[in-house]
């Protein structure tokens, strides 16, 4: 029996048309280092919407289900491709800036890009890349920058302005099927090429909801969100969809990522919500310290990409910025869990662990844990497994290029549908996700797990330690052990001793977990997206690069 | 070009899982009457809602899409009724215990329902119905009750308790299509037979997310809903559904929806949120000014059903009870506006006109007025038209009985599928909407409309006034013109010239606009659910049994 309800398809178009009406006054501000930001009205980025909706379309002959790249700060100009490509029917694809130029040329091509709207100040980066990028007709410039470097360009080069102006501000949305393509992101994983997530009309729909849902990030028009998570890095956590279904204001950094500008920003803007990834904030924080500026806007911090350590929390906490921890990943739109304590816990002593974790899940998202040898693992809080979701903002599949079918690698999707998201953690039984390790960094000693990211945890915690990343390294007794990176603080004189006696004393680490080897390391080598990059330390290791001393 | 996103579908079993789990200990907290009220934790009740769809399935033998009906108050039994039945594949038939006693047959006929599931206290009801009921053929009782008044019934009857006992704690939820029909209700429209309106597992599953967004009621699991708007009147509002997607508590006045007992439970229980028509907050008002209590945990009240007069909401305020003004109708599932103050009113004097609209419309909610003549009608908060809406929660047409197509009357759903309110407003550039009329109630006098409502409300601002009606009647020159039809306060010595001074006076009615027919009456006939009655009073008028006075 069906129901006597509408059929209306939940689609981008909807929310852009809504935002830019309802919440027409509603501002996307963007940072460009003069004295006076750049605002635009959220009703002035419809209309602008739909002029580079025309643009696309009747002058560059962009098609539905064609794919157009943008390479782009987070700015007002970005937030408009943002929704006039999927609106048309066209799909959006971020490229994220960082990458290697080898890796964005093959995303490039593997996408079949015919368009790239670029950043000015980005193209330093893109005309070395362009006679690379073998699908590319037109580059659309956007911002400051000097243009004379596409000078050689065999695409067509356009000016963003010039290209829109004088078309029509309005645009006949197309109703499309909203299970369509409407965006993709390319994974920046570790190993193996990089793997194209599509998200579909209906999956950013849904997960704009949720965003705005009070158990995730509960924003609404009175507030501005900094958003310093780049656009090119799974669609900006949501936030350009999601703010414009509730009118929440952007403040967007452009270029200026560094910790001054920002501090500048929040002083000057003051915001009252932002999201970044931890580095971001460990940055911010050495700059309130040395300069302090009134940060007392900012409300709420929604901290993800990876776990938030728990001194920064409370440094944060402690400037009246109250730190919220969510996990996800490209892969899971990215909305997976949002760490807001149980309402048990609020004002208890409990609050502060269950902060800590990375969350619970929302209604949307289904979970369970898998152990090594594929059984599931209960909801215990103590019993770990690898995490794997289901929902409809969660991949089942990766793009294999044009006219293709999706590809479903096992080590990524289970038989029946599931992503296998290569974390491995627990879930206590009010549902609340603790990671521990990514999968193939956790390390297997004796047949037991012992987790990396403790041992860093607690190795961070020593007032000596800057950063320690521990990694499996092979070991004839034991299968495998863990090996202590460690990079000290300036004018420090622990040992490797002291340290494991403080991991064993102070850090609450198991007798048989205590690293024996251990190496000192000038930084942690990061990802593109700042994570630690366990795999180079893996690599430096087995090439026997690394001064290992082996404690007793 | 499809996403790469998992197909999954939005169901009904989906947030019953979530609910019962991951919110496992927030809880239902039914009235009793007695000292204790009686608790039951959401875990209890997902594991009672699969017992009851076992017991539906295997012992009374519930088809999919079977209508399974309930005549219940707000009670934790009627929330797994609310789950078990759509999420088993059958259809919960909510059936409103205040309309007549042939409309009730009426509908349980044309619904074919042939299990009831009834509370104990509702027999009284039920038994003189039972014999005009053709299809039903299992009554289920719940709750106190005389249950030898179905002594000679038909129907087989069973015991909740005893039908679900036993029963196994978890189901196999089925995966549906989310375009299946999960729940249906009736409309009581005052004018030829009641409609069904049909919501879908999709339709239902939306709402509940926005009802959870900031934007509309934004509880969460430290929230207590005090669900005082029944379970049989649009789904009470989708809080049942919408709180097991976050956790928020509810509390369950049962049969006790009289003023007292509503303040005592406020008292004892400190509901953080309340939802009503405003009928129920005019009488709890008189209660608290009567004896006060302590009410100051009800930080917000959701005011729908009807427009809430100003003198109403200004009062709760008084009380720390700030009122928010929603808009909605059976056909809207029913969330269609919420007036939330934009954010450049919130502490300005604009804020209470703001907050004395219908509200905003939320992004998946799309509206456009229609004149007279099936003109568009502009967005400039002046220009008045019929309220047209679509959007996935919409209805875009009635159930015309088992195994039949939908019925879209002309008068009910445009040609290209809108939902046609027969409500007349205004709406605000920035998207308020303000009713003025219900489109059958509007005075046509001369080729323009006079507003009922804004003459009622500028009448019972006056302070002698306790009630008043106006309604079109016949005029020889000008078309129509309104009829007065007031409730004086007792001991009122005010005379009807008086009135018309005050309304040209105080309450800005423009000249033309002033009625010249007035009435007396002793109370507004309301219909079932608290409105006012206009059909009855344009009946008594054309019958010749008011008394009117024409003023010159």
């Amino acid at each position: 029996m069906l129901s006597t309800m509408q059929d209306v398809p939940l689609l981008i178009s909807r929310i852009l048309t809504h935002g830019s009406t309802i919440h027409g006054t509603s501002q996307v501000t963007t940072w460009t280092g003069e004295a006076e930001p750049h605002r635009r009205s959220f009703a002035d980025i419809g209309a602008r919407a739909a002029q580079l909706s025309h643009a696309l379309r009747e002058e560059l002959g962009v098609a539905d289900d064609e794919r157009v790249a943008t390479l782009m700060w987070n700015n007002a100009e970005h937030v408009e491709a943002y929704f006039a490509i999927p609106a048309m029917g066209a799909v959006l694809h971020t490229l994220n800036l960082r990458l290697p130029a080898e890796q964005l040329a093959w995303i490039v091509n593997h996408a079949a890009d015919r368009v790239v709207i670029a950043n000015g100040s980005l193209l330093p980066l893109l005309a070395p890349l362009l006679p690379h990028l073998k699908t590319v007709e037109h580059v659309v410039v956007s911002g400051p920058g000097d243009r004379s470097l596409l000078a050689d360009a065999s695409a067509r080069v356009h000016e963003y302005e010039e290209l829109i102006g004088g078309r029509p501000t309005t645009y006949d949305w197309p109703e499309l099927d909203e299970r369509r393509a409407a965006a993709m992101c390319y994974t920046s994983g570790t190993t193996g090429d990089p793997k194209g997530v599509v998200y579909s009309h209906r999956s950013i729909y849904l997960h704009s909801m949720q965003v705005n849902m009070t158990e995730s990030m509960g924003l609404t028009d009175q507030d501005t969100s900094l958003v310093v998570v780049p656009q090119f890095h799974v669609n900006a956590w949501g936030l350009p969809h999601a703010t414009f279904m509730t009118g929440v204001n952007m403040l967007m950094p452009d270029r200026f990522l560094q910790p001054a500008p920002l501090a500048e920003m929040i002083e000057g803007e003051r915001p009252t919500h932002a999201a970044a990834v931890p580095t971001i904030w460990q940055g911010l924080l050495a700059e309130l310290t040395a300069r302090p500026r009134d940060v007392s806007s900012l409300g709420q911090v929604t901290i993800g990409g990876s776990a938030c350590p728990p001194a920064l929390m409370e440094a944060f906490d402690a400037l009246g910025m109250r730190v919220c921890h969510a996990w996800g990943m490209t892969e899971t739109s990215p909305l997976g869990t949002v760490a807001r304590p149980p309402a048990h816990a609020v004002d208890t002593p409990e609050e502060f662990a269950y902060r800590l974790t990375q969350g619970r899940f929302p209604a949307s998202v289904e979970a369970r844990l898998t152990g090594p040898g594929g059984e599931r693992i209960p909801w215990d809080g103590e019993s770990a497994g690898e995490l794997e979701v289901r929902g409809p903002w969660i991949a089942g599949a990766y793009y294999n290029g044009p006219g293709t079918e999706p590809l479903r690698p096992a080590d990524k999707f289970s038989e029946d549908g599931w992503l296998k998201t290569g974390d491995v953690g627990t879930i206590s039984r009010d549902g609340f996700l603790t990671l521990t390790d990514r999968a193939k960094d956790v390390i297997k000693s004796g047949g037991e797990w012992i987790s990396s990211v403790d041992l860093e945890n607690a190795l961070m915690a020593h007032p000596d330690v800057a950063e320690a990343a521990v990694v499996a390294v092979p070991d004839d007794k034991w299968g495998e052990r863990p090996l202590a990176t460690v990079v000290l603080k300036e004018g420090s004189t622990t040992d490797f001793a002291a340290l494991r006696a403080f991991l064993a004393a102070e850090g609450g680490i198991a007798k048989w977990q205590l690293p024996e080897r251990w190496t000192l390391i000038e930084g942690v080598p990061k990802t593109s997206v700042g994570k630690f990059d366990k795999k180079k330390i893996r690599e430096a290791h087995s090439l026997g690069k690394l001064d290992v001393t082996t404690l007793n």
